[in-house]
């Protein structure tokens, strides 16, 4: 045997080894400080406009030598943290995140030094048993098998209760591509294009799922509620059949995207099954509401789904990357199982075998960690809060003649939006109702570049004007630490901009059409 | 106005908005020792067979009452952490996971509480530039453009150097979806069945789009040296076109996941091109080479494809759940564009618009770490001295007359076998291949239980015998703590292994068929 003990060359410049052997303790303090000068943000993002903003990150190349850890944290803590959106401000009231619990944050240094690969048991070893386990924990509380079918199946490899997506599109994708499987395995209908069929208020990863699959998406009017009108939806069944083609997949909301309203599931699903057809429930937001009393009367029907997709990353307090999608029927992702001999063998424990992805990370162990730590009785209490916040935002809009209410929240997110001075009280006509439009995206944008306080826009035919598409603002009550006061704050930011933008049009600094 | 301050409640039993103020530095200590403790393991994993490690994992209910901290720290470092695979050890050299930089696990800190959703600019701001600038900076080591180019389209959001992924499968995934949405474009073949040829090498990601897109999947053989026979590929092509049959993708592998193998790029980049098909490059493993002085030149060629997965979380030493595809046109990405006008505005600079996926965390952030603290000088020396590290494996086993290596590596990973005494030397028949593979899944599963040292195992048909597939260990240099010490080590478990089991297999405790 002749080995060359000085194969591995080293260069003597570089300390890259000491990379993977320094611990780094010595910057904890400094990262404690960006993290606490992150959360005390209490408005919603830096005021650089963003094409300049933009000028900042322009240079392409990767940098020749290593830089030191001390001079990246000062680059990172002066050019990068400062224009990160301030997503944990109690006054950030308009998307799906807020800011997690502190356990996360600490908890993700271990999960990025295991860097296990939860695809393959050789990779991830314990973790495969702990990943089973928070599946069968969430599918409990949305399908209530018995306790006996839990222990049966929960270490069963080659039954699933669901899987761990990167997030709530790619488990929409996932059942998807079950239902299609699934229907053209028992149907033989390979040569007629299959139909997704939900509300116009479907996802947009719905759109994604109908384009990679090759299925036609049929959106279907919403009645006075928000959810799928029946009547309709009866009769483009009718349709559908009538042009020889079949339904592969029906999908009801639980929690859409604007409304927070929740689609009659258990008629849906009598509909869908009564054709042999699949029932997904996309509850990426709402389907979590199963861990408070409110939302388990909410979501009384939706065991009867044959799988629900639930965002970690929304409602559970996970961080962004972890979506799920539960299968009522423990057989359900036979129909998209792929093995290789080389990777993912038949005869392995490898859970890779029943996923679209492949290399997945260990994303249970945060959601394991929630389970524990936040218990059930805190995720209703968070989940109760945060609906009761919702209606107080409901309440100090409805007390404001400036403001027009769209619905009385369901959940907790709700859609409104301003009327100008001369446009309240009364009945709009269409060209009124253009002006109103742009007055409130001119409002929203002004409201984010001066980043005082942020809720999203949206833009949707409701039942005040039918036909007609309004622009809307968009709160979203997720963060905990968002008190009254906040919300208060939050609509006075908007008056005030408001005032100043009338002001504007008036002396005609500003005209309808621009932003 | 009206507003109740109560309207919030609170439950006094409870704080879970402590779990929101509270830092729990107190913990970092301890955190830092399970760290720690994890880092040091020297062995693959421990020793609880896999039938009672499963039983640790079965109770199905979420708590109801939240545990303390303290509490859930002392349940992960006795009943989790063990159980992990042991990914950080250096005689672990069996999957393409490795120990990460600790920059890694300290900046984690800060990703999660950031919590940016790159989705969209309005949660994730500056990052969405961030982001841009990364896939600009690996784009420009792959592709070459000129710096005007760059220049011109790095902050340009209606274009893209292409996109990040979950990892390499939603990359193969999105890049057969382009190629099949542009195909379907220009020549209206949509009731045609589309192909996607490429080696019998292709990673199962491609089994996988090709259900999902409903294409056809065509693995062509490969020559001796484990990249496409061409001869094949042309006559296949023949077969296609003979068929009515069009290519949409052709798919070119840089870096096989077994041999290292790059396919002949530029022939095939001609062969596709000539058709007006796409040519994909999966360089999901090796694409990373790009940035070192061997492996510019073995991919000297890469930057003729439409487009390439790399995955940082392979060879670029970022955490699980980062993938990328670069496309070689800044327009590519067009055809798989999703807008709505209540999530994705068509006018805003959301990189979501061009994404399979939808919310998705910033595993740009740890990317453009390790792009500045690792630098272009510190891959170069990391990726060499794992090429060195293979060859340095290869000599060992190739001085000893127990095994048989099946090739010499081209990248850092290679395939051999071990041969049974009285099998060696020789020609052997087909049945005693089909007793040399039975004994070398014994005793890769035999080391894997015993959890000292780890090489994963794939079956393959080699040049060895062609026309017979064979058990192959495989051995994966991607730690830069192995040293050739371990490499030994991982040798001499195995033939201390295997010396057990030929004992065993002589005395009849074990016999063939048995595992």
């Amino acid at each position: 045997m002749n080995i060359n003990s000085n194969a591995i060359a080293t260069d003597s410049n570089l300390d890259i080894e000491g990379l993977f052997t320094e611990g780094f303790s010595q910057f904890d303090g400094w990262i404690d400080e960006m993290c606490q000068q992150f959360l005390k943000s209490n408005d919603s993002c830096d005021s650089m406009p963003v094409n300049e903003l933009k000028t900042l990150f322009t240079d392409t190349n990767i940098p020749t030598q290593q830089q030191q850890m001390g001079q990246y944290l000062d680059e990172f803590q002066n050019h990068i943290l400062p224009y990160c959106s301030h997503l944990a401000s109690p006054t950030y009231v308009g998307h799906m995140t807020s800011p997690l619990p502190n356990f996360v944050s600490q908890l993700s240094r271990l999960v990025m030094i295991l860097n296990q690969n939860m695809m393959k048991i050789e990779s991830c070893r314990g973790l495969n048993f702990l990943e089973r386990q928070v599946l069968a924990m969430l599918h409990k509380e949305v399908f209530h098998l018995n306790e006996k079918d839990y222990q049966q199946s929960v270490q069963d490899s080659n039954l699933n209760f669901g899987c761990f997506t990167s997030g709530g599109t790619v488990a929409n994708i996932t059942a998807m591509w079950v239902a299609r499987n699934q229907r053209q395995q028992s149907l033989d209908i390979s040569e007629s294009r299959g139909v997704i069929i939900g509300s116009e208020l479907m996802h947009y990863s719905f759109d994604k799922a109908a384009d990679l699959l090759g299925l036609e998406l049929i959106r279907i009017p919403v009645d006075e509620e928000y959810c799928i009108s029946l009547p309709h939806l009866k009769e483009a069944l009718k349709e559908v059949e009538s042009k020889g083609q079949r339904v592969t997949a029906m999908v009801a909301i639980a929690g859409t995207t604007d409304f927070g309203s929740v689609d009659p599931i258990a008629d849906m699903a009598e509909l869908a099954h009564a054709q042999g057809a699949y029932l997904h429930v996309d509850g990426a937001w709402g389907g979590a509401m199963v861990l408070c009393d409110e939302g388990k009367v909410m979501l009384s029907d939706i065991h009867l789904a044959d799988s629900v997709t639930i965002d970690g990353h929304k409602q559970l307090m996970t961080p962004i990357g972890c979506g799920l999608l539960l299968t009522r029927e423990v057989t359900t992702l036979g129909s998209i199982r792929k093995e290789a001999p080389y990777a993912i063998r038949s005869s392995s424990l490898d859970q890779g075998r029943f996923t679209l992805e492949g290399t997945r990370p260990a994303m249970a162990l945060y959601l394991h960690a929630a389970f524990h730590l936040i218990g059930k009785s805190g995720y209703n209490d968070l989940l109760s809060k945060s609906l009761a916040r919702a209606r107080v935002l409901a309440q100090i809009l409805d007390d404001k003649q400036e403001f027009e209410l769209v619905h009385s929240p369901k959940m907790n997110l709700m859609v409104y939006r301003y009327l100008p001075d001369g446009y309240r009280n009364r009945r709009l006509t269409e060209s009124e109702n253009e002006y109103v439009n742009w007055f409130n995206v001119a409002l929203q944008k002004r409201q984010r570049s001066l980043g005082n306080t942020f809720v999203s826009r949206t833009k949707r035919t409701t039942n005040l004007y039918p036909g007609q598409a309004l622009v809307l603002f968009r709160a979203v009550m997720l963060n905990p630490l968002t008190t009254d006061v906040h919300l208060e704050t939050v609509v006075n930011d908007q008056l005030s901009i408001a005032e100043m933008l009338e002001k504007e049009v008036r002396n005609q600094s500003l005209n309808f059409g621009e932003a």
